[in-house]
């Protein structure tokens, strides 16, 4: 207990919940981190795709870039709405389920649970990724960096919402900070020099154009490049996390994150093409980034150039901590209406909804070392699950404006629906070879695991629920088997039990190799028929059951499915008397043949076996 | 259960224990071939040592491999005369604990016992050494490869000891076979030719002299090729395993065992000399075995060689198996000595001590892992054990013998005594500077670990034993306390149950975040006070918990533990209703409050609580 307050924090009480409420100043690196980390790749995943342009590709990235904001600043007004509408955390799933009925809103969930679950595999590893080209003595370490990280992260989370905004406050800051500074220095030189500025440190000179932009090239760099909007959704998902008045400032936090990231963008995209700066091929030697020769080309490869880069990794690895943020929250509303176990909707020690982290760091976990730490084709499977959800939820909204007769709202989430709408069928449609048939494979089979889920607890439901009052026992005394080994104080206090319970009663022993019989059937009439006549009460039975096969489990049941057939309107409880040790390893001295005795009696038995443990405690 | 009884065989039944007991021919791939394999790494260890002398080597080598043989000579009438004494299994535990008391037999135990982990080990790893050797492709895989003779040799000896010997019958009497014409062959050819028979192909030269014979090295030349040596013990330990008169036909047994295993010593002494063949540096380049310079020599690389140098391979992995047949008993009669758990002395499926088979697959596997499948660096604390074991044996009898006053039987042990005494003083002073003081380590701490068990299972004696008669339930009912959820089926029969013990009954619910308390508060009336009014019996007590920190477990428990210590003269029945799902992964979407509970009241109260399962099935 002690090791796990260090680590976690006390246990918070719910009372305490108003103080982990956190305020926009906390809430852009809990929720935004995943949005804003796509300015390090979202352009850089476009440029790549235009290489075989050479010089030409700069002209096609401008306006790719601006259809990706144009998009953006949809959704985000979009979004905007659906905090308001829905204040208890309007994450796609429940505007989808509330609109469209149950079943898109499964899907809309199930979209988003794999976003998430690959959005930490894929932002851990790429983080990784960017530190280990960096210094490549890390190269063998790989998998244990995104390993320790993803714990990192995971622990920070499971602290509590206050200490993760705390945690990833600097880094989040230092990288919207010191890129700001470059686009702000570049711009500034750009304007001073018409349109032509000098670069300090030259990027490499771009390769020939080899091919000519078609609209296919064109929409697969759009594609690629789209990969920047997901993490958009993750306000709306999680408005309850903020003090109060919460709807006006998980509002503002949106803002602020979509206007950072816009600004980023379109900064990012207007200076690779002031300084001729086109994306290398991240397989061949001498790959740089994109981000890397812009800001060597503005600010020089100083002290600034490492910070802004450190920055950047940072943000990349630790963009997994918006997952953490809303993952859990989606679990914990799938499993209130029943289609995910109770324990995730469950708050932990810290108020968070531990179960939901722990298996989303399991699951992440999984993913990475299953590619070893080398998550990129992954990346493709990515925004495909994001604009599933994006767009559900678009239409979600515009269904819930139509029933709410209010024209003017359900304008604009219908452009929000259709500019996502349409962005995921380019996705997946340009995609689909790279691997994203495999998002249309798992999202159903998620889908029908949480139907299966809810028919289980519909079907227990069904069996348990009762509004009968309560019953008498029946006249009939149970009959009690007892569980004997030799006699002691262990088998003495189980029969004085058995006693209390009926006059009924079976000694039962088992002859194996080892245990003898005798002691008890010796002195039978000392130890048990005496003290029963002196007492007026019925004679407990000895059973003695000898095993051919060295068993004990086996002829013991059998004895008991045989009183319990022949007995059909009795009930039959079996005790068994229980040693306790002080010490788990004094355990492993003993057999646990209790246990195993009531597993399988359990398994086998009908509701009419009872179970009774009695206790002996060992003292040391 | 199929699938064990596959693997495994059907369950024998104890009766059918004749048919599993064998005679000489299968005896002696059972428990000699650990004996008989040394005939292939033995005169090679001493071999080894003489390099330094050159030829000169050859001519110490005979004398040494005399005095071994001499040495095996005593000790083997010694052990018939232990086998003749000791009918049920005279090993050196045994023979030790009655003559020199149960200290110094545990030591022999403790000795044995780690020689018996170390021989699996270093036996199966020699043999894949050689495989390895043969096949260079296969050496990436020599931890795989020890791993799954071990795995084999373990499911062999699980099936029991017929199968055992049947199984290993082939290699062991390819080994002998192919070995003893190898042998034949040469020595008819030496005779033929004067002495000097012409190589068929010629050994490597050998290494000119660079150093002279000191008698440190001769003594080091000899403690290496005392490994030969370990196994001889095996027949004594094992008795109880022969068909009658197991007596005689034990002795018989270990005769032929010994006589083969001098044969084939002496013969490959003779040979070696009359070939000039020495060893090879086993680091060097070149290396080449002993034998299979000797089979070259003789009988030429044709198929015979391959044969050969197979069974050699097979018998040096298989030597292993030989500790499978007298570890578990070992262990089985520390068991019936209560200094191990009591599992190691029932017999399993096939009537052997599955048990001990299992934790010596584990420990030598673990050994295995733990060395990457090379194990040369555990050879030299290999012989220590055995010698140790032997010479506690040979005293043990000694003192046997002497209090039955027969001195012509005291002599023999005697000479068994001093010779094995002499040789564990050679062998350790020799080799502690190789990793023998670890044996020095290991075997205390495992005598230590024997007699901390044993005073466990005798404080435990101490705290359960009693002669006292059975006693009478106290006039008071216990306090019943329903661990109780919403209304419903499983609460209703939880209920049912606690009022067959009790008029004082507590439903007690606590309230976490996702359980709901109304529906029972609300129609209390109806549910429960009615029908108690009804029967006429005192109406059970509702208890409403909150917990401030989300918990079910705490409140419950701190509930529990108040109960008791306000009654301190009344039982306190636990009844938790316990849901039982029909497939296993079904328990996965329900938590196991009911368990944890159920161990949390064990760890924290007293005798006085008692818990109770009440079962309720779902059905499908």
């Amino acid at each position: 207990m002690a090791l796990l307050d260090w680590l976690l924090g006390r246990r918070l009480a719910t009372l305490e919940e108003e103080h982990q409420h956190i305020g926009p100043a906390a809430g852009i690196p809990v929720l935004g981190l995943d949005a804003l980390s796509s300015a390090a790749y979202g352009p850089e995943a476009a440029l790549t795709l235009l290489i075989p342009l050479g010089a030409a590709g700069l002209g096609a990235a401008l306006p790719i870039l601006a259809i990706i904001c144009a998009i953006l600043a949809i959704v985000y007004v979009s979004y905007r709405q659906t905090i308001a509408a829905y204040p208890n955390g309007g994450g796609s799933y429940t505007v989808a389920k509330e609109n469209l009925g149950p079943h898109l809103g499964l899907i809309a969930g199930a979209a988003l649970a794999v976003d998430y679950i690959l959005n930490v595999a894929v932002g851990i590893s790429a983080g990784v990724g960017a530190l280990v080209s960096a210094f490549p003595a890390l190269l063998p370490h790989t998998l244990t960096l995104c390993l320790a990280i993803l714990v990192l992260i995971t622990l920070v989370n499971l602290r509590g919402l206050k200490e993760s905004g705390l945690a990833f406050m600097l880094p989040t800051y230092a990288f919207v900070g010191t890129l700001a500074a470059v686009i702000l220095v570049g711009l500034v030189k750009s304007i001073a020099s018409g349109g032509s500025p000098e670069p300090i440190v030259a990027p490499p000179a771009m390769a020939p154009a080899v091919d000519v932009a078609t609209a296919w090239l064109l929409v697969k760099a759009f594609a690629s490049g789209c990969t920047a909007m997901t993490g958009v959704e993750a306000v709306s998902n999680a408005v309850p996390i903020f003090k109060k008045p919460a709807i006006p400032l998980a509002q503002r936090t949106l803002t602020a994150i979509i206007a950072l990231l816009i600004a980023l963008l379109a900064g990012i995209g207007y200076l690779c093409r002031a300084y001729h700066i086109g994306a290398t091929d991240p397989g061949a030697a001498g790959y740089q980034s994109v981000l890397s020769m812009l800001i060597a080309a503005v600010a020089g490869r100083g002290a600034f150039y490492y910070i802004t880069m450190g920055a950047i990794v940072a943000v990349l690895a630790l963009s997994a901590n918006t997952s953490f943020a809303d993952f859990p929250r989606l679990c914990r509303l799938l499993a209130e209406d029943r289609y995910l176990p109770g324990a995730f909707a469950e708050r932990g020690r810290r108020l968070v909804f531990s179960t939901g982290i722990l298996v989303l760091a399991v699951l992440a976990g999984a993913l990475l070392v299953a590619f070893g730490g080398i998550t990129d084709k992954l990346i493709p499977l990515f925004a495909i699950g994001a604009f599933l959800a994006f767009t559900l939820s678009q239409a979600g909204m515009v269904a819930h404006w139509k029933s709410l007769r209010m024209p003017r709202f359900m304008v604009i989430n219908g452009a929000g629906a259709l500019a996502t709408g349409a962005t995921l069928v380019v996705v997946s449609v340009s995609k689909f070879g790279d691997g994203a048939w495999l998002t249309i494979v798992v999202v159903p089979l998620l889908v029908l695991f949480f139907l299966r889920v809810n028919r289980h607890y519909r079907v227990v439901g069904q069996q348990v629920a009762t509004i009968e009052p309560m019953e008498m026992p029946d006249r009939a005394d149970p009959i009690v088997v007892l569980a004997a080994g030799s006699w002691s104080k262990m088998t003495q206090q189980g029969l004085k039990f058995s006693l209390r319970l009926s006059d009924d009663i079976y000694v039962v022993q088992v002859k194996t190799e080892t245990s003898t019989t005798e002691e008890l059937s010796d002195n039978w009439e000392l130890l048990i028929a005496n003290p029963a006549r002196r007492n007026r009460i019925a004679q407990p039975k000895l059973v003695i059951l000898t095993s051919q096969y060295r068993q004990f489990l086996n002829p013991f049941l059998e004895f008991v499915r045989d009183l319990e057939a022949k007995n059909p309107d009795r009930d039959i409880c079996v005790v068994i008397p229980d040693l306790i040790v002080s010490h788990w390893y004094e355990g492993l001295l003993h057999n646990n043949r209790g246990s195993f005795l009531r597993l399988i009696l359990r398994a086998q038995c009908s509701d009419r076996v009872v179970v009774i443990h009695t206790p002996f405690h060992l003292h040391d």
